[in-house]
């Protein structure tokens, strides 16, 4: 069985079910996402650029100073997936269709998506649709479709391919998740042959379209701009190529004229050793489940999709899968995605980081907007780089997204020792950072405290004291210190005096009594939420109740906490963890798809087996099985990483101390083994956990630290520990 | 000297002037109010009923559960001023018109507006127009407007007057504080005789507008629907009456048709009888400085015009002067307005609190809808009852509107024991105010908590324990568990114990260090704003500082705890009274207009004399002299108000005790006396405060506290003290 291949064989029995396969289904490179629509009867075949977006009018209820006034939103740039079909010249409506067999499968080996379908429409002709499809790793400008389609009788077939930048966005009403308002459409600008360009009305941005069409069938076809059609007799198949290539004016608004001649074979090649080596040090394995396996590389495939190829995107919430959140980037991709990448395609990680410096700038004008004398602020959400939050207390008051970056930054250092890109790139990034804390917080009796943020709970906003950015802060304020004084980064002294000031002053709220850490000041005071009393109906709260009801009572949209104390667990003792563990799993929702997974690592650590693999559950499937009910707007790309983060933090106990990898690792009830492979420190290591000792390959001598043990192992030997 | 005159004598230099006279002289009788606009060149004739509203979309940047959807929005209803003059056909250009003489003025005694203008136009002809106009305090649906026009030449005048529904509200941009958008016009639905019958769009209120012209002239006059134009020659005067009456159908669709023929000799007479009996009530003097008496009294006025005269309307936030705040009634009124009229005429009090009572079920639902399962919740700002705030941090949040509408009751039954109300109504509210206080804090460690809420002072917002709402509920519920024991009113005993638990434990924040009230519990721990070295540009700092930068600060726009310490000084004691006035006195920045008088009560309480009266400084003529900036958008009623209390709460020291009135006057430096008037449980009673002894002269017997000393008065004699 390959657990690489992801399988539908039963046809969406809904529009609902059509989306959902749309988003799951849909195929990306990290430049260009286009969705797995039924190109014969589609719902949204949105396509989508990492970076091009259209900016939009954020209008307020009640217009506060220095509340942004646009917003960025990711645009559907074109349908690249029409298709009609004629029988004797009569359209056929597969609305009205019988389906007689259906399988779609994405093989992730093969970076292919194909389908296999037979209709019987109302006159009894039966239709069958074969068609491929991949977005090219190796060509990112570039999505690639093959089609053979035939009847079963000797009718006329007639087959019409097109595309078209006449599109809008989705929109979907009521669920503030995804709040999305119609694009003005694209207008298309000329026309010309096979090349479509069009103009985003406000953000202005270009996006060039050129399509070509390779087929056996010459002398029935029409090659008319954009769209082809064939026409054929007597049962015999249509079959042709389509390539789109696809550029934008962020980067170059240019196409490789050769690529576009590209055939199915050379790109089906090149595309497979592509992933050849994607696989060879991404793959995960879990001995005993292959359903758990299958799921956990798909979520890897779908960060790999997602994650942009240059430093004009990133890599958003639903990647390039949907319009969900209008695609806007947040702290989930340094925090969830990014690690996997760093451990195992550390260039990437580089990639993601200087879009982030690229935009270093509009973080200070961000800064500056809300008061700060010093430092960068990144923004909560954003594609450009200015900030998009509508509701600033969920928004822009969450200033961790600082403090994901420097722990991005400081993780690819640590991992990498890149240490070029830190003095480039890197320490600025971090000292900026920093200094925004600085200024942000504020010495009250000998502690350094920070008042009015919001941490990752969005269930409690605007807090003083709230531990998951304190600690956070102290963790950059410390690295920060550390770094540049390995480094010789020249900070100022009284800078540094400051620095080391507010790091080791800082305030991490504690109950004494409850010996666990806080929330924020207030939290512990306030009553705790009747969650067993609670109707399922009513979640997630969010959609259920006023904001005001949820900051009121002790309830968590994840755990702020515990995931301070699974990524700082330096901070503090076992025995606070251990307690803030508990005390917090009792009132969290897990309305937040990034909270199981979360839980998950902190019990491996605390070595509540048990307990880790049911929090673990079924999240590496929750799109593949929709579990969160709103995989239609997208893929949720930070709980893909979550699951990663869960293996490898979590089960295996991985932690990056400063100049060695140390593991610690579990192995859940029923799982016989699990292996996993990273690069740390220029080493190529795979270690393979399993009952009795496990295994540890690397490709050089290397010491690493195994279950708290310093332990060398020997290069391109098996060390068992 | 009349007191009771306010005047301008010259020609505004400028629309924005132009619009600050059109607030300034608007005329109102708290059903109608018409803005004072200069009827041949006007900015924004204004016209608006208490209580009728449009309900506009509210769009949220990113919809949360429970934000509301609509809100209302007070209705420019027509234009009722309509004027335009020809000379020999040629219609009179006032902008290129040269102002001769110019006098306008407001007779409060008389309760007209008075204006005699004289230009000289380009072709030198000299234009006269005197107008008086008054809306009805004994006819309230009808506003009386009397022309008195010529020329001093003997050329051919025409006079056009009319009246128009083809209006629209007034917009402003940027300024967050008159969010106004643009309502539809009113579609005129029917246009028969002189009457203007309109419909308004979403909310679907009628509005009936009925005109009656009165002249002399009748031969050489065209009467044409809502339009009359009278023509003449040779240097006579033109002279018109004309008489609008409005009504809407939240009350009756009906006009008096007696009324329409009311001449302008009647109604100026009933007009005069009518304020003779407010000012013998409710008039101040003040003995040396006629520049405040008279803006003492003109506010006094003001609220008089202001107050609705049924249970259909409240009072609003600028009255019925302009558009600010979309005509929407706040905290303010019960707060700051209210006292006047509990103390000169209960009756007016008695019809604002009925108007809350009838909008208990809407309060209920907006109770339900913040998650509550109990009590009712007003809203922070509405017209018809429904939430209307756009941004719930500074709106929803500020759950103190309760308290104040539970003061407003409390202050009317000491004043005027009238039992019956309070068994029929007032009770019922008390009730289910305080039920509201116990479902939204809770029990924490002994104490009685109260989390998520913003006090009056909006730079901070959603905070715990704001000392100011904590200690009201804890007055509403002490009250409660008195009034309903003294009246029998019957409360369930399982209730009534957590009442008293909850008013006895209720935790008042306090810092032992300093010996203050804390404004609530994180307040203290903030860096202090740098006031000494910010630029007077910088305020108001709402219009210049991102939300969050202030709440992240000890910076108030009002003074929560002065406020609270001087409406309910039982519950502290002297010294962290004294205290906590000095040290929020170095932290506000009396961005709010309701600022100063409050700190001008707290020093009068504190004996400090002279900072009394230099924060009372230029309270009373804010409107009068623009000291805001922004009159144009109408009166700032609160403020109107808030000059009251500061005379008779904080000079007099005026304090009401549960059964006994109790004085404790202070003589500011530079004034010779002062005088006021008040109802006192049945009793009226005349204080004049001088230097040596003062006099109370009451019409009957009682009992007076003065300066903590229990006096009796005799009736109807003059009583030294």
């Amino acid at each position: 069985m390959n657990n690489l291949i992801i399988e539908k064989k039963f046809f969406p029995s809904s529009n609902s079910e059509k989306q959902i396969y749309e988003t799951l289904f849909h195929v990306a490179n990290g430049y260009i996402g286009t969705r797995g629509s039924l190109e014969e009867s589609p719902i949204h075949p949105g396509t989508y650029i990492n970076g091009v977006y259209e900016e939009i009018d954020l209008e307020h209820a009640e217009p506060l100073f220095g509340l942004p006034k646009k917003k960025d939103s990711i645009v559907n740039i074109g349908n690249l997936q029409g298709l009609n079909i004629y029988i004797n010249k009569i359209k056929v409506d597969f609305s009205k269709c019988h389906v007689l067999n259906f399988y779609q499968y994405l093989d992730m080996e093969k970076g292919v998506l194909s389908r296999n379908t037979t209709y019987k429409d109302i006159n009894n002709n039966e239709i069958t649709i074969n068609t491929d499809r991949l977005a090219s790793f190796t060509h990112p400008n570039l999505i690639h479709f093959s089609y053979s389609i035939n009847i079963n009788n000797d009718k006329e077939l007639c087959v019409e391919s097109f595309t078209t930048n006449k599109v809008s966005n989705y929109v979907k009403k009521d669920d503030p998740r995804a709040n999305h308002k119609v694009l003005a459409p694209i207008i298309p600008q000329s026309s010309t042959n096979t090349t479509l360009t069009s103009e985003i009305n406000n953000s202005k941005i270009k996006i060039l379209v050129k399509v070509h069409y390779i087929t056996n069938h010459n002398k029935n076809i029409v090659h008319d701009e954009n769209t082809i059609t064939c026409t054929i007799k007597n049962k015999s198949s249509i079959y042709f190529e389509k390539n789109v290539l696809i550029s934008d004016s962020i980067r170059k608004l240019n196409i490789d004229s050769k690529e576009i001649y590209f055939d199915d074979y050379k790109l089906k090649t090149e595309q497979e050793n592509y992933l050849k080596k994607f696989w060879d040090i991404s793959k995960i394995t879990i001995g005993n489940d292959d359903q758990l396996e299958k799921g956990l590389n798909y979520n890897l495939f779908q960060l790999e999709q997602s994650r942009s190829i240059d430093c004009y995107g990133h890599l958003g919430a639903k990647g390039l899968s949907g319009e969900g959140y209008e695609g806007h980037y947040f702290w989930d991709t340094e925090m969830y995605c990014q690690p996997f990448f760093t451990l195992t395609n550390p260039q990437i990680s580089k990639t993601l980081l200087k879009f982030r410096y690229n935009q270093m700038n509009q973080a200070r004008d961000n800064a500056k907007r809300m008061g700060h004398k010093k430092g960068v602020l990144f923004p909560w959400r954003t594609i450009s780089g200015k900030e998009c939050s509508g509701f600033f207390p969920a928004g822009t008051a969450q200033y961790h997204i600082n403090c994901a970056i420097a722990y991005a930054i400081i993780m690819y250092y640590r991992v990498t020792d890149d240490k070029e890109f830190m003095l480039n790139y890197g320490m600025q990034m971090l000292l900026e950072i920093c200094r925004l804390f600085i200024d942000l917080g504020n010495f009250y009796e000998d502690r350094f405290e920070i008042h009015e943020v919001t941490g990752p709970d969005e269930y409690t906003c605007l807090v003083s004291n709230n531990y998951y950015t304190n600690v956070s802060v102290k963790y950059d304020l410390d690295n920060l210190l550390q770094i540049s004084n390995s480094l010789n980064f020249k900070i100022d002294e009284d800078e540094l005096i400051i620095f080391k000031n507010a790091a080791d002053k800082m305030y991490l709220p504690k109950s004494e009594k409850l010996k666990i850490c806080l929330q924020d000041d207030s939290f512990i005071e306030k009553p705790i939420w009747d969650l067993k009393n609670t109707d399922e109906k009513e979640f997630p709260l969010l959609l259920n109740h006023h904001p005001l009801e949820l900051y009121r009572y002790q309830v968590c949209k994840q755990p702020d906490v515990v995931l301070a104390n699974t990524l700082y667990p330096n901070y503090q003792t076992k025995e606070y963890i251990e307690n803030s563990y508990e005390y917090y799993k009792k009132i969290t929702t897990h309305d937040s798809s990034l909270s199981p997974t979360v839980f998950s690592i902190a019990a491996s650590r605390l070595n509540k087996n048990n307990e880790a693999l049911n929090f673990f559950g079924n999240s590496a499937l929750l799109d593949l099985e929709n579990l969160k009910k709103n995989t239609e707007d997208g893929i949720h790309t930070a709980n893909m990483g979550g699951c990663y983060l869960a293996i490898i933090f979590g089960f295996a106990g991985l932690k990056i101390k400063n100049n060695i990898l140390s593991i610690n690792p579990i192995l859940p009830k029923n799982w016989t083994n699990y292996s996993f492979n990273l690069f740390f420190q220029g080493s190529r290591i795979n270690f393979i956990i399993k009952k009795g000792n496990g295994e540890i390959i690397s490709n050089q001598d290397i010491e690493i630290e195994v279950n708290d043990k310093i332990t060398t192992i020997k290069g391109c030997s098996e060390n068992e520990y």
